[in-house]
């Protein structure tokens, strides 16, 4: 029986020839990921077990990103301590203040992961590289700590589904709404501990920053992870940016998946996912007006260049409606700084939005757009749980950048299409 | 016995003729101010004596600047509750994420204060708008709330210390090193109740910048405000920009002062303060290596434009030191667009400091940039007090922007002429 491109990944990285779901392996990892909020626990894990050395300073990455510039005194410290850590191991891939991205953004924009990799991230949505073609996924910060020491982690060999995708993009459609779209039909256990594995003609149609988006959802419909095959647009995207080799796998002609789904770009409309669930997703035909308080534009889903230029274009000459605040994050530092020069700061501003430099923010509830009771956000990030952005009593709306950029001119949740 | 500038408006305001110091009297107000922290302190005041009404809806602003965007659920609260007052009292001069600056920055930009004006505001540094000619000061919070009922409040008229400014600014002396150098000089508790009144051939040296970061710490050495004469500079600066007439006073040539202070721009020099005071300032003479974490450009005291303008030219080009976080906050929107505009955003990111959108901040230790225990930060803010901006382990040494950006640059205090 043929394996899935998760699974050759994970035989490969296991050293076995192959693997079937469902069987214990232990890999070999070539990235191991910690934030501000993750790492400090996996370093505190590691000295609790005496553990003074790490498995290789090249292949641990730091990223401070979370409360950053530091939110309090909480996690000023936090930060501090991963900076020590950082320094006496010689961590090379230490990211803070200055050079720092959302860490989802930031790591396939350096090369820090590439095509073929096994990472695992103290933080859920490293399931992110999939794009790129690696098997990446979240873990505890225990795994984490074991992962930094030992180099090594030990899976479940995941089963799989495979996403179909047919058709062209139109419009302002995006990964968003086709990841949206496949939340609202599987639902937020519907892929539970499974590999996503994205194929089809319509692949060709999603851009890299599509495809992480789309990789970055697959934790909140339950994935382990969620893969793309490695075609013309990823090996254009990681030539010259690649810091390591990389290795192309492809998944079995005769691969066993548990479950098939189609989604055809032609037909697929924006899609926003309702409080409090990523699956109550609804497209413009389903929604009344909903007034709004706040946008957010960023995070590790939708923070990129494409996502920003699309906002920019949407915003640029119009205001914002009265009322509302908009939020714009570009997700590394290199993404603001090529907002600056092609003039999309400039858009944003000039529009009454603000622009706040990298961080996760308010997507966690973290600082930076905190929401009171009785608000409502439309924001391009990841969960929309009770809480998630501030008051239990707020209400976040999932969405695409269009579709935010719209809502920031409305004033209530707006379909770009119809501005 | 003639009177000083700040006695003449007073008495103005006031419908005398004349006031002495030590005199009791109740002044009319030209503008009302409060902030997110101080705003609902007063408004539930307000609610308290069950008062229904403003005096005027156009002379009351309410800034939403210490802790936007909003860092968690209690500011977010916080700024809900002014934003709902302002909009049920229909309050003119509202500002929040999106036409936000930090109040003392946003005020004389927007013309919203102007010359000959007496100002309250419930936030110390209300007397930077000294530097337009204007009587403005700090108050409580309850004395904000009987303002904006009664469009009144009432002082003791100050004594004043005369400040006779000489000489020709030179190098990167600026506005900061005078007002550093001057508390120096008379100490924290120098000017107890009394108006610092600018005077002298020197004063033309000083842009509209410099003045308002000098009136702005007049605050520093306790004094009750810091007025400079209306000259040519601030009429250039009201032209076009002021909303209301404004009104030109000047002291009487009898005017008597408590005391005389001469400031020779021409041998001042670049003047730090070290922790935990205002007053404990040195020149750098008297400075050996001190290694920082953190480097603030920005705040109420040293965000505008010029400032940007020569931490900007100072690291174009560089790069700042290796473990040093260096945040650049410009005061307004309207100064972050200009820095966009002219290129210093870039050259900031480009040298690896991180912008953020305008917002108080790490001065007063809110967010964006808090310090842990034993981390040093030079900043342009106005106050190095223990546990100021994080930790009471934590160090704050102020600066002037180009003594800032050279410090970023060497990761020590540095002087920025030796560069």
């Amino acid at each position: 029986m043929g394996m899935t491109m998760t699974q050759k990944i994970l035989a490969s990285h296991a050293g076995l020839d192959s693997v079937v779901a469902g069987q214990l392996i232990e890999a070999n990892l070539d990235m191991v990921l910690g934030n501000d909020v993750t790492s400090p626990v996996a370093i505190n894990e590691m000295n609790k077990f005496g553990k003074k050395s790490v498995f290789d300073k090249t292949r641990i990455s730091l990223v401070m990103d979370h409360f950053t510039p530091n939110k309090d005194i909480q996690s000023a410290e936090n930060c501090k301590q991963v900076r020590t850590f950082a320094k006496e191991f010689g961590i090379t891939h230490y990211f803070d203040v200055g050079n720092m991205g959302i860490e989802h953004a930031l790591l396939p924009e350096q090369g820090i992961v590439t095509c073929g990799d096994c990472i695992i991230g103290a933080d859920s949505h490293t399931c992110t590289y999939g794009a790129l073609g690696a098997f990446s996924t979240g873990v505890g910060s225990t795994d984490m700590a074991a992962g930094m020491v030992t180099g090594k982690a030990w899976f479940k060999v995941p089963s799989a589904i495979k996403v179909v995708i047919t058709g062209k993009k139109h419009g302002y459609i995006s990964g968003k709404d086709v990841i949206l779209h496949l939340i609202g039909e599987i639902g937020v256990d519907g892929a539970l501990y499974k590999s996503l594995e994205f194929t089809g003609d319509g692949i060709k149609e999603l851009s890299m920053d599509d495809r992480l988006c789309i990789s970055n959802m697959a934790i909140e419909c339950g994935a382990k992870n969620g893969i793309f095959p490695v075609d013309d647009i990823t090996l254009e995207y990681v030539k010259g940016r690649s810091e390591r080799e990389y290795k192309v796998f492809e998944a079995d002609a005769d691969a066993e998946y548990e479950r098939t789904i189609t989604i055809d770009l032609s037909t697929l409309k924006s899609t926003v996912a309702f409080p409090h669930l990523p699956e109550n997703t609804k497209t413009f035909d389903e929604i009344d007006r909903i007034d709004i308080d706040q946008v957010v534009i960023g995070s590790c889903t939708n923070g990129r260049m494409e996502d920003m230029r699309v906002a920019a274009e949407i915003l640029k000459g119009k205001k914002v409606a009265d009322g509302v605040r908009v939020i714009v994050i570009p997700a590394t530092q290199t993404i603001y700084l090529n907002c600056v020069k092609e003039g999309l700061v400039e858009a944003f501003i000039e529009a009454g939005a603000i622009v706040s430099t990298p961080t996760c923010g308010p997507c966690l509830g973290g600082h930076m757009g905190i929401l009171a009771a009785g608000e409502r956000a439309v924001s391009t990030s990841n969960r929309n749980f009770v809480g998630r952005m501030g008051h239990t009593k707020s209400e976040i709306y999932l969405a695409s950048p269009a579709v935010a950029a719209a809502s920031a001119i409305k004033g209530y949740i707006a379909d770009p299409e119809t501005l």
